[in-house]
């Protein structure tokens, strides 16, 4: 190949390029204009050509990390989302965006949240005014109302709240595809639903197969659910259900969902078999919200923990294990975002954040405790990293951009000091987080802290 | 044919037998055994035979009216569920029975009550040990927990009281299948189902398609519902489905309900087009909550109310009358229940009964209230008539012994003084209430007022 | 003196009478009319008298213990007050006054209950038709609302209730002189409190100085205070206070209290010294709350327990060493009642009873803490006998007959297997309940367990 | 007098100079360095002289008016005071400061408030920094905690609000001296009250001699009210009490208030005569919160307004006629402050605003509503007037420089162009305002409006 000023070449890495290929020692990775440009052996590089050269020697490069389930606004408290309405939460988003980034997590996809944020900083970010993950987003989850609404914050601001205040707030969230959907005939749903897809500027579509409200029941029949997803695929976009029980989970399966959310989540009662078996048949993408063994054990010794959450942990974590024996294709998530320090004491929140290790919940940390959780499962080690990876660009139809070091994709890689194959904990030894093709100053991040901050 | 010294003959009025025949006057009608042994003109009577006569000249026989959906323990505040608790609500049952007996009401089909007593009660009844109306019983709605939990008490009562007391409360509804059915698979649903149905002596099944906390949800998949159906019809048992919305009221409609319950109640978007042409295709029998002018009126003036609830009632109202209009098979129900004098006090029921008129839910009344409100909505009187009877025996699988005045039937007979065919007024108007072919001393009835005492 | 036929004569037993005189040993106390009549060396007895002489050689006799502070019908979560409502919960204070009896505690002053169960059971017991142990009651503390007022039940049952219902219920408690009195000047509570008195049969008055909602707010101005110990003594009641501050303490000992009820409660800082040493100076009679080491320690640790809960009970043991220590005049007594099993579920109970050992508040056992705690701080055994019975009369201004083992007196009595004063334990070792000069049969109580069965 | 460039002259308006003196017309009034430097005659003013002339002829001048009891922030729903805590309420305050000031009140009293806020706009006041009215603040309400606390929001963000977020808002309230006191011996309370007034800031003392959590109750015993009061006038501060009860009134009389605050509120019993006389004998200035007629009727009628409330609303109508009657020493005032848009569906507030006329919280104009309520209750004109200016200048110890119309004051001055001793609709008619002797541009007031802010 030609190559260019401009463009810079990483040399001298073992390339695991997230095929599933095996490791390739000593290669050079080519980028120009943000893509990958060349990958091959670093001594097939002309050293007289004026490329500019990254030494990485002994390092390890691999594909920016992806995380396939953030909410870069999650912390959902009145200090938090009331003190920053008038701002819109643009500044919270780009703090998530950039502490994930930090990380090495180069795309997230964020599957609830404030979309009017959410898409101007996406847009920004995309656009090269702000440094930040790249976020591919949802908005909201159709058919469940706002963060102050009965479905996320259950009695906990009636009667406390102006109702105007908590309208203002949800609406945020609901953008015209809230709970009234659920009143709903199919037909009705389909035209709300194509209405907002038309209109909001989303990358993906998130229903709510599961009620947030009432985990048990059922949102939509399947015939709504069917509109949905058919709305989603004819603008080209894929589609993602919030299923917590085994019906919920089977009418989304049949209704033709792209990607299982948290299809690990089964409320008291496993995954049933046959539902397990199809899954992996089908290798139908599916997140698993895996944790440390080192949380389980903790949560099974809170007692300050509402009993029927930890009997959907335990059932989680049960469903999560037999995934992974029966090689189901599994994404890396966590429901991650930031959290200020006040977090531990908020009646909705606290419990939990207090007393438990490996909180799976702190983006820019999240990720690696699920890397290490799937290690400790038995995945091997590099399905581990093409969960975190290549899956995802594949599930969310992201594929010919993202996912792996390939030519012709956006050049987004992770310089590592040792080998992740080895060591999980090697994912945190990053030398460098490159997305664009430029190496992020990661020092700089978040450029304004504010949940983050210790002040 | 043959009379004996026990039969009793019932000489001189105009029958109305409910098979939606004309009106015949100076007819007579013969019972024997319970049961209805002759009907035919008076003339035909041999005045010789040792025939016991009752006069009934000018009047009006009509079959004893039937009620399609009543809770005889409704009443649910902790004054009633905890002092009546240690005698299991019998005597709570046995109230209700009479105060329905009373008015003319000679079956009620009770879909949601403590189990129980209403089986102790029923069976005391059907042995003839105690007077009341004749009683058949669902037991729980199957999908629902007891009434202090979330279903039917929102919040009210935790913190308040005693967990182990409300377990305890709770228990005598729910008998193994309450809302942990949500959370199973369809398969595990149909083995808690049918264990059910072969241990508690019930008389039909009923079910909730529409979740009772958050009625916009769905709490059975299609595949659940119908196994629900199947394993009802599999012991020879109807099955009904509580539905709140469209696509709940849909899904039990392809499950195969033989009966809607409410298929008025579609919560706030008005019946599909569709659903309703099917209904009446079907002659699918479908209970209707009808309120009288006066009440609806009122209801939209009440500024108490919650917001929604009123919205659902100006849909249900005018669902209601597109059945009618359109020619549905409905069945007369209004959840109705008896209520001491400080239900209007009651902060869950108090707004339900304060401040309006032709309040629809005390047994005994309800019922003239009903059949007011089709009448307003241009029923004919004759179908009226049979929605308060032969539809209602029919819908059940009941009609080869209820229903109607014809012989072989159960003698449950009214007798009125004036035509309920010219002014349904005279529904009320009552001579005579024959259940089994006995009078009943009306006069004595409730034997122990407890609720409706105003002592 | 002249023996007749009717005395018995407890002969043989070192005789511990209650004065604060040293222990006789080998006496014989004589009853006769349910009063002692002789007391002596057994010797003097002349056996050839007809008495009837019941051995009780070896043991030990003290005067029939007291408490000054019980509540004979206490659990009032809803599943109590509402069951027994119907029967004005007579059954209640007759079991609580049986099993009292049983342990020995043959008097009670019960100062806050359903006033009339307790008016009539106190005279049913009086009459001798009911055997239980001897009532002395207030019934409602002046100033406080019923037990399901927000001064009880802190925001517990509004909404949950039916407000009808909950008035009802305590209107049993308040009697007139509930929380409204808190809003009028000092002569309208005079007049009020007066009508009180003169009607409602009541054996001491006490009142609100601090309030039972808002520990640290005080109901009543100095000038009211006087007013209600005024109108108390106008008829030759005693009157005390409930204070749980320093300042609400001080204003009812200016105002001439008789009686500290739990002195030693003095909130969040400890009490002053100054009144502290006025106490002492005057030998008021004080009650004090004392708890077993075990107990504190429990508390300590206990972090299930509100933090302000915890930080009284701190000051309040401190308080207690103080008083002992400084030589005030102490008084047994502990807040005690029956509870049945559910109480440790119980939402409003339930964290005083869970994880505590020695849990202080069961009557029957609550007396023995008392003493041990009194032991385990020094106070000299036999000034903690006294604090059990003469201290107790004296204050009530019931010492003329009751309190010590004396001629004229009545002739309640404990027979000990062991001597009390060696180990604190041997309280517990009963041979014999005199109460009236009659041995109770103790096997027979209580005679219908309705909290303290085990069912 | 020798008059200078700097000088501002009046000229030509009818003077009622607030000492209670006739009206004078045809008055001058000059200002010079922010004092009134002259008063007379306007023919007495030498035209020669270059005095700046401001023609007034045909008005009327009376003294800025004062308002004794208003709260700068006052409305604390967690929209604004999470909103605006970063900026500590500094922008609120003097909005709210600059609404007051436009409406002519040039003086008012914050009785309780933020403190810091609070004394930082003062200061920027006093310095000529800002323009608003001029601030003279207590601070907290001694013994009182804070806006989200029990006493101000009860149980309303329990449960809903992080603790350390709660307790963060409430400390720019409590300065210390919140609701622990009341838990404290007398000598403790001195001690933290003398801390308070010695590091603050304040320009009086308050304290709540009645609590605010159980209006009923007394915060402080007598002992510790006489501490409170002596401290501050040791250190030269007025010193009021906030009283609800006839009790709790009475003992703050007897600690020696200097003026009693809202004296009219006694609960739900009227102040009895005795009160009544000597509030009149001493002459002790007492606030009043006269509500129209209008106002009053409507609450009457008001059904959703609990019944308490009402309750203690005739009472306070009552006394306020009966204080009038009797000749007592009244003062303007009524709780104002300012309030956005949504208060009318807040939770807490609401329904103070709510479909009620005259709704007299309103800076700016609740003062008015307060004069028309005074006529109408035949308080005489000019008794209305000094109500409004000289009383509370002489209450608060502020009479050397406030309240009159006479040399060497400050000069706050009210122009009028209708008489208001004719109409008290007239104190509306604003020609101009002046404080400090400039006048105001009240066309810019409030500066930044936030919550007066439409949009």
């Amino acid at each position: 190949m030609e190559f260019r000023m401009a463009d810079t070449a990483f040399v001298g890495a073992t390339l695991i390029d997230g095929t599933g290929a095996p490791p390739v020692p000593d290669a050079a990775v080519v980028v120009r204009d943000g893509l990958i440009a060349w990958v091959g052996p670093a001594r097939a590089l002309d050293p007289e050509r004026e490329v500019r050269r990254i030494d990485v020697a002994g390092k390890y490069v691999i594909p920016g990390l992806m995380d396939a389930n953030v909410h870069l606004v999650l912390h959902s408290d009145p200090e938090i989302l009331l003190r920053y309405e008038p701002g819109c939460y643009d500044d919270l988003v780009v703090e998530a965006a950039q502490v994930a980034l930090r990380a090495g997590v180069t795309t997230v996809f964020d599957t609830w949240g404030p979309l009017e944020a959410l898409r101007r900083v996406r847009d920004r970010i995309d656009a090269g005014e702000v440094v930040g993950s790249r976020i591919f987003f949802a908005g909201n989850i159709i058919g469940n109302d706002g963060p102050w609404s009965d479905d996320f914050s259950p009695g906990g601001y009636r009667g406390a709240f102006n109702p105007a205040v908590v309208d203002a707030i949800n609406r945020h969230w609901e953008q015209g595809v809230g709970g009234d959907l659920a009143w709903m005939s199919a037909d009705d749903v389909r035209h709300a639903v194509c209405d907002y897809i038309a209109s909001r500027g989303i990358d993906f579509v998130k229903y709510a197969s599961s009620a947030h409200s009432g985990f048990k029941f059922i949102v939509f029949s399947p015939d709504a659910q069917r509109a949905i997803v058919e709305e989603a695929h004819a603008v080209g976009l894929t589609a993602q259900a919030c299923t917590l029980t085994p019906e919920a989970l089977k009418i989304a399966m049949q209704a033709g969902v792209d990607l299982l959310q948290h299809g690990d989540s089964t409320g008291r009662h496993p995954m049933p078999k046959q539902t397990l078996e199809l899954i992996v048949e089908r290798q139908l993408p599916c997140v698993a919200f895996l944790k440390t063994e080192r949380h389980v054990a903790a949560l099974d010794a809170n007692t300050e923990m509402p009993e029927h959450w930890r009997a959907a942990w335990v059932v989680k974590d049960r469903n999560g294990r037999e995934l992974i024996k029966a090689g189901a294709r599994l994404l890396l998530a966590a429901d991650a975002g930031i959290f200020g320090p006040t977090v531990e004491t908020s009646p909705r929140l606290g419990a939990l954040f207090r007393d438990l290790p490996d909180v799976p919940l702190h983006l820019g940390a999240a990720h690696l405790l699920w890397l290490q959780a799937a290690i400790e499962r038995e995945l091997a080690p590099m399905d581990a990293l093409l969960a975190a990876t290549r899956n995802i660009a594949e599930a969310y139809g992201k594929a010919d951009d993202l996912g792996t070091v390939e030519p012709g994709k956006r050049a987004d890689l992770l310089v590592l000091n040792d080998d992740p194959l080895v060591d999980v904990q090697n994912y945190a030894h990053i030398v460098h987080v490159v997305k664009d093709g430029a190496v992020v100053d990661r020092s700089r991040l978040p450029e304004r802290p504010i949940l983050t901050s210790d002040r």
